[in-house]
C-alpha cells in the first residue's frame, strides 16, 4: 500500500494534478471527536496555491468536502473521506512533457516504472497530492490538541543561503509569528530577505530550496516503537516522503557528530513535579527511539524547485537528446507551503505512535 | 510489529545483550537462492566486536546457526530462522545501571515506555541487536549481487571533526579499501589521524562519532513506490532505525539546498546502448521517490557513543539526582563496526522494493 | 486498517447508507490495464438496489466516478478512487433506530464499541458499503480475465430449504445461465421455487438466507501464501468479511469430514500436455494453502436477513427492554444480491495472491 | 509476511519438520506479563506427538527454550523468541516422497509454487509448524485470563460419523471435561466410540477426520474491526490457516440458513446488573464483526489426514504416472491434537483484537 502511511491511524491518499480531484482516506480515527470542515479548511489554506505573491498563482479554492465518517459533528470510528476538486486547470500548458522528461523530475522514473504516466502537471507526482495530507493531518493535529495538549509547529529557517540567528532555533514560534510573513520565518528581518531573494530568483526563471524546522511540545515519554519504528525513523521516512525533500536530522543531527560524547550527552536531572528531564536537548526529544518527553526537535531540507523557465538539456520518450524550457505555473520555492506540510505529517506520525504505544502497554494491566 | 521491516522481503529481530541470544527469522526470502553459514558470517564477522583494537573488547565469536529455510543448500522460499548465541556477557558489570539511568541511553525512555526493563547491557536497546539485520542483511545482499549485479558500499567519511577530502565522496571504492583500515574509510592519510583520534577520546574516556557514505550501483530504473515509500523514505527510515543515528541526507542533501536550480538540476542525456542518463548526480539516484539508474548515494550521521567513563549527572529509578561513571565494554566510536549495518539496511530496502516493484508491474501483461 | 484488504493489491472502502456517499481507493493496481466506467458499472448493477421484484425497493443509480488513476483509458498504478453518490435516502424512516438496537444487527454492537454510531440505515455497517468492493471487484476480475484467461462465477445453491440438485453442484455454469433469473440460481425449475419462496417470506414481514457457491477456473498452481495467508484462509476471509455471512467451506468442506482418507483423497494423474491434475477435487482447487491448478470451489452461508416487518423484543440506548417493528426498505433475502459480492471478494483476493507469488517466485533467477 | 499473523500481537513461525528445530517470535506482547517455561509447555504436551496410542508415536519432548523477552521473570514488551528442537527425526522413511507427490498433501503445490522443496516429513507443510502457533497462544491464552478473566475452550463434537448429542453443543466443558480422554470429546461415551473408530481405520491404514467446536466466554462487547477485520473473519482465516482444515462456521453457520429470521433474530434483553444480553445465540457472539458479549462460538471441519497407508494413484517430479504407499508416523485422525490449536488461534485472534479495540478507542479522550 505505496499510498497509505500509518499503522492504526492510516491515511490513503490519492489524485492528480489534472484528474478530477484528490482526496484522502483516514482509517482508525479516534470516535467522539469534533470535527467539522473548517476545522480542515485551515490548514489546507495554509497549503493553498495562489495565497501570497512568492508562491504559484494557479487559482484553487481547495474546498474540502467530508464524504463520510462524521455524523452529527463528531467522528464515529469509521473512514472519513475527504475531497478538494480540481478547479484551475491547464492541461495544455504541459503538451511538451507529454515527450519530454523534465530534469530532477520524476517524469523519467514514473515512466520507466510503470511505462506510461499522466504528464499533465506532473500528474500523482505533483505536490498536488500533498492536499490529502493536509487534510488528515489537520485531524491528527487536533486529537493531539485536544487530548494531549501537544502543540506543533514548523517554521523556515533558511532559504538559499539565508539562514536564520541561530538563537531563533532555540526558540518555539507562535503560529502567528510563523504566518506573519508568506515565507513563514518567524525572524523578520530574515523573512523580509528571503522573500526578496525569492523574488529575484523568480526573476531570473530560476528556483531556491532552503530548510524547515520541525518542533513539538507536550508528547509524553513513551512513543516510539523499536527497533525499526523509532519514533525518528518513522519522522524520517515521512518527511522524506514529502515531495522535494533531501535530508532529516533529529536534534543534534549532522552537526552533532563534531561534538565528543562529553560534550554531545544530555545529563538527566529529577523533574519538577515529578518525573525525569535532561538538562540539554542534542536528542532531539527521543532517546533509543522513544520520547523522553522533552522537545521534540528535527529539520528537513527542501531542494530548490526542479522546476525552471531556463532551457534545460534532457531526452524525449524516444531517447534523442533535446531541450526543455518549463511552461506551467509553479512556485520559484516550495518553502513556504511546505510549512504545513511538516506539522501534518508530524501530526500523523504522533497520533499512530500515541496509539500504538498505549495498545501495547495500557490496554492489558497484570 | 515494531521488530519487523519490509513488506515481502520481511525481517524481525529478536534478543538481548545479557539474554540467551539474538537472531532475525527472514520471511520472503525467494527461493532457490544458494546460501551457506559462511555467506551470513563473511558479514557478520566485520561487524563482530573484538576485531580490532579501537572497538568493544566484547568476545563474541557470532558464529551463525541456521534453523530453517535451508535446503541441500538453497533457500525453499519458507522462512530463515537465524540465530546466535551470546557468549561473553558480564551482567554484573552492569549493576549499577539497574537503578541509574545512563544519558543519552535508551534506559530512561524504556522504562518510560514499558514500565520495567531489561537493564544488562542496555538489553533490547543494544547495538548487539543489529547482529540479525546483519545476518539478513547477507542474504538482501547476496540477492542483489547474483541476480542483479548491484554493488553496496558504505565508508566511513568523517569521524569527529576528521574529514576525507571531497573527491573521495565522487569515488566507489573497492570493498578491499575499505576494509584495509581498522576505522573503514578508504582514505588511508585520513584514516589513520582518525584511528589515532579515537585511541586518544578513549584514552580520555571520551568519545566520537561521525559520517557514513552509502553508495550502490547497478540498481535498474523503478525502484520505489511514491507516494509514501518512495525509496529514499524508506532508506531514510532504515538508517534512522540503526542506533546512534542522528542525520540522513540523499545526494546533495542538507548542502544542495544552497544551490539555485539551474545549478542543482541534472541535465538527462541519452545512455549509451539505450535509455537515459544524467549528466550530474545531486539526485542521487532517486527522482520522485523512484531509482533514476544513477548511483544511490547517501550519507547518515552517527553521534558520539553515549557510553563515556566521566562521571555525569542523572536520575535514578526513584528519581533523585545522582550520578553515573559508566563501566563495562563499548566502543569509544561505533562508526566502524556501523558501515556493514548500512550496507545491510540498504539491501533489505532494494530487495524488497524490487520485489514490490515486480509484483506490480510484471506480474500482468495486458 | 481495518477498511483495506489485500497486502498488494490493497483496496479501501469507505462511506455511510445515508452520507453523501460511498467509494473505494484501490491501491497497487498493475499499470496499463484498459479501464472504463462501464467495466464497473456492469458489476455494480448487478448489486445495484431494485434492479428486480425480490429485492429491496431503493432507487439507486449507483453510477460510478472514477476520480484518480485512469489516464487516456488505461490504469497508471497510480491509486484509482472510486465513488457512487447515495441518491435515495430516507433517513426519517430510522428515527426510531437511533433509541433502538435492532436485533441481530450491528447496532447494539458499534454503540458498544465506538460509543456513538450514525444509525441512519445502519450506517457504516449497512451493506451498502459492499458498493466499493465490487467496484474494485471489477478491476479485479477484468485483470484476471485478460492477463490470465481466469473466470470467476457465483450462483445460489440454496435459498432456505430449497437447494438445487447435487448434480448442479458439479457444474461451471455461464454467467447467462445465472443472470437468467433474479435470484440467480442457474437451474431453473429451483430458481422458480426460490423466488416463490422469497415473495411468500416477504408478504409475512419475514426473511430468508441461503447459500452461495464459488468456482474459479484458470487459476495457475501456486497461489497461496503459507502458513498463515493460505489461498483458503484469505478466502474465508474475505467472505466472513461481507455482510450476513455465518460460514464457509473449501471443496468438500464440513462433508468431507465424513470420509475416510482413503475416500477423500484426491489422486493424481499427469495432465495431457504436461503438468499434473487430480481426478477428484474435494480439495477445492487448493492443497496446503497453495492452488493446485483444478478449479477452486467453495461455498458461503448467508444468514436471513435480520431486518424483518413483525416487532421483536430489544433494548434501548438508555438499557431499557422495548419492542421494535422495523421499516426502512430491506431485502427479504440478500443472496441474490450477494452473489456479484462473492465475485468481487473472490477476484480481490486471487489478484492480491497472483501479485504476491510472483514477487516471492518471479522477480529473481538464480 | 506469510509466516506472520496479527497487526498488534503479532507472531511469525519459523522451522520445518525435519530441520534443526521450529519457534515463533512474538512481537507486541504487553509488558508485565509474568511468564516463565511452563506457560507454555503445558500447551506444547496437548500438542506433542507422542501423548496417547491414538496419534502419531513420533517422539518429541517439544521442550520449549525461551531466547528472549522476558527479565526476571516477567515479559519486557520486547520480542519473544521461542524455539524447540527437533529430535525424533527420520528423513530415511522419507525417501519414497524426494519424488512423487502424496495425493491431497502439500508437496505438488509447494514444489510448483517454489520450484524445489524440502520434502522430508512434508517439510514447512508438516503440522509440526503448529508447534510455533502452540507456544504463542499459550502466552495470548495467559494475557486474557490474567487481564480480562476470558476462558477459551475447544472440544471434539465429531469424528467421522460419530457426533455428541446436541445437547452438548449447549454447554461450555470444563478443561478436565476435555482432557479426561484421548479424544477430548467431553461426552464420554461418545469419546470412547470414536476412540474405537480412530484405532479401527489406523488398523486399516485409512484415516478419519471430524469436527471442533470452540468456545469463548468473558470476551467484553466491542472486539473485530470491521469492516475487512470483523471478529468472525479473521477467526475464519486463523481457523482455515491451520493445516487440513475445509470448514468454518460462527454460531448457527449453515444449519442457520434453514432458518426465517423471526426464527434466527436473537432478541436483545437488559442485563442483570447493567447493559445488554441476548436471549439466543444464533449470532455465536458476533454482529456486524464485533463481539457483543455473548459467548463466541464457532466450528471448524477437519479433513481426514492425507496420509494413508493404502497404495495411491500419483505423479512423479517427471510427471509419469506412479504409485505410492506411505510410510512415515502419522496420526489416523488429527483431530484429537487440534484441539489445543484452535484454542491457541482463538487466543491470539482475541488479543490483537482487544489491543486494536483499546488503540481506536481507549487512547484518547475528548
Amino acid at each position: 500500500m505505496p499510498n497509505s502511511l500509518g499503522k492504526l491511524f492510516t491515511i490513503t491518499t490519492w489524485g492528480e494534478s489534472h484528474g478530477p480531484g484528490v482526496g484522502v482516506v483516514v482509517d482508525g480515527c479516534p470516535p467522539g471527536l469534533p470535527l467539522t470542515a473548517p476545522d480542515i479548511q485551515t490548514d489546507l489554506d495554509r497549503r493553498r496555491p495562489g495565497q501570497s505573491d512568492i508562491v504559484t498563482p494557479r487559482q484553487e479554492a481547495d474546498a474540502v468536502e467530508i464524504l463520510s465518517g462524521i455524523f452529527e459533528g463528531r467522528t464515529t470510528g469509521t473512514p472519513i473521506a475527504l475531497m478538494v476538486r480540481n478547479a484551475d486547470q491547464r492541461p495544455g500548458a504541459y503538451d511538451e512533457m507529454r515527450n519530454k522528461f523534465r530534469p530532477s523530475h520524476a517524469d523519467y522514473t514514473y515512466q520507466a516504472k510503470f511505462g506510461l504516466r499522466d504528464h499533465r502537471g506532473g500528474g500523482r507526482s505533483s505536490a498536488r497530492e500533498t492536499v490529502g495530507r493536509v487534510a488528515a493531518g489537520a485531524i491528527a493535529r487536533k486529537i493531539l490538541a485536544l487530548a494531549g495538549g501537544v502543540e506543533i509547529r514548523a517554521f523556515v529557517t533558511r532559504i538559499h543561503d539565508l539562514a536564520v540567528p541561530s538563537a531563533v532555533l532555540e526558540t518555539f514560534p507562535t503560529l502567528a509569528e510563523v504566518e506573519a510573513t508568506a515565507v513563514r520565518c518567524p525572524h523578520p528581518a530574515t523573512a523580509a530577505a528571503m522573500i526578496d531573494r525569492i523574488k529575484q530568483v523568480r526573476a531570473t526563471g530560476d528556483s531556491v530550496g532552503g530548510v524547515i524546522a520541525g518542533r513539538v511540545r507536550g508528547v509524553p515519554a513513551g512513543l516510539g516503537e523499536p527497533v525499526f519504528d523509532r519514533l525518528e525513523a518513522d519522522l524520517a521516512k515521512a518527511m522524506l516522503s514529502l515531495p522535494a525533500t533531501k535530508g532529516f536530522e533529529l536534534g543534534s543531527g549532522f552537526a552533532g557528530t563534531l561534538l565528543k560524547g562529553s560534550e554531545h550527552n544530555d545529563a538527566f536531572a529529577p523533574r519538577a513535579g515529578g518525573g525525569v528531564r535532561t538538562l540539554t536537548n542534542r536528542s532531539g526529544g527521543v532517546q533509543g527511539g522513544i520520547s523522553n518527553g522533552e522537545e521534540i526537535a528535527f529539520s528537513v531540507a527542501f531542494k530548490p524547485t526542479a522546476t525552471i523557465l531556463q532551457p534545460q538539456q534532457t531526452v524525449d520518450l524516444e531517447g534523442h537528446a533535446t531541450e526543455l524550457a518549463a511552461r506551467g505555473r509553479h512556485d520559484p520555492c516550495v518553502v513556504p507551503r511546505a510549512v504545513v506540510l511538516v506539522e501534518a505529517m508530524t501530526a500523523l506520525v504522533l497520533v499512530d505512535h500515541w496509539m500504538r504505544h498505549a495498545a501495547q502497554n495500557r490496554t492489558f494491566k497484570f
